[in-house]
């Protein structure tokens, strides 16, 4: 079974979309299971501080060392096998290919940065670092789901469809999926093309081959 | 004001996204406005079907045209200048600088695709088709959730610090930010370099600028 645990300000915000659809499946079929570590339990003095200005001046607040090192240690206290996932902007892009590399009965912790960034000695308990793309958001959360998203989903026997995740879109290098029709046959003038409705299963799979995308 | 309505089956799944942090904040001081739309109460039949087989054989159910159709048209009739956004891996790379140019008072619809795929001619009532990366995910809510909160979190007023939007990794064409550092100094042997504890501005800025890494 693979695991994440979420180390987060905002369980919250994020325990609702793996309490949902295909994410709550694969917890319910016993093939995934998520936990939440909130980050404020490790926090510093009376206010559980977790973030401090930046040294040299600037704007924002980063994420400190003692409670990320602290929270993490938590966990791999009581399962020392368990690696880290660091969404930041300075990670490797993840694709498809990265998201099948990652399914295993692995235990991943997902560290959810804080939107104006962290002390960069956080690095040096990290396992992998993964940017989601070439665009900022306001934390780490959306990048979780996301990577738990694609890699749970791959996981054999989470999808209905013992083969819809294979022949999906990026599955097969840098092929995009062919376009897809369903009723009715004919939408307000658009008709679905004719070979689709043809049963010929060999002219209708070099139309699909023929009309796949390449990124 | 910028608006989003979002077009889903899993409402429940994402609001608490919305309602949580900075997207919260955006809303309370009346610089978003975030609805949600039912597909469901547009679907067809005693069942409300939203989804149908695809022609020509394989895997997975596809997004009927009528539902969607009849979804967007609904809120197009309250305001015919709402734009239409679908996630998609066939749509156009997501980047800071496309979230840039979607920083405006529009109203964007955005339509979370079924897992399995759509009805090619839902492409007619589409303006924006876009992809957050190469990966496959379940449905089209994570990139709705990633397009807002990297649009919203540029609107003027909803960061704190009134520089942040812009100093930020990505935001200066290719440009990652500088490592970051905060209290303590020391941190298991880890030290601050020295520069940035020097006081000396200028020195500081040339190290940042030296240690910026570029994608």
């Amino acid at each position: 079974m693979i695991k994440f645990t979420i180390i987060t300000l905002f369980q919250e915000a994020l325990e609702p979309y793996l309490k949902s659809s295909m994410m709550w499946k694969a917890t319910e079929k016993g093939l995934a299971k998520f936990d939440f570590v909130n980050l404020r339990d490790f926090g510093l003095g009376p206010h559980k501080s977790v973030d401090d200005a930046p040294y040299g001046g600037g704007d924002g607040m980063l994420l400190r060392c003692e409670p990320v090192f602290a929270a993490i240690e938590n966990v791999k206290a009581k399962d020392p096998s368990a690696k880290v996932i660091l969404p930041t902007p300075v990670g490797e892009i993840w694709t498809q290919e990265i998201a099948r590399r990652f399914v295993s009965d692995a235990h991943y912790i997902i560290l959810c940065p804080h939107y104006e960034g962290y002390d960069e000695r956080i690095l040096s308990i990290v396992d992998y670092k993964i940017s989601l793309g070439k665009y900022v958001l306001t934390g780490g959360e959306l990048p979780a789901l996301i990577i738990i998203d694609s890699v749970v989903r791959l996981v054999p026997g989470v999808l209905g469809g013992e083969t819809s995740a294979e022949i999906e879109s990026f599955s097969k290098g840098n092929n995009l999926e062919y376009p897809q029709y369903t009723r009715p046959e004919e939408f307000r003038g658009m008709r679905v093309p004719d070979i689709l409705l043809s049963g010929n299963h060999g002219e209708i799979a070099k139309w699909r081959e023929e009309h796949s995308g390449t990124v």
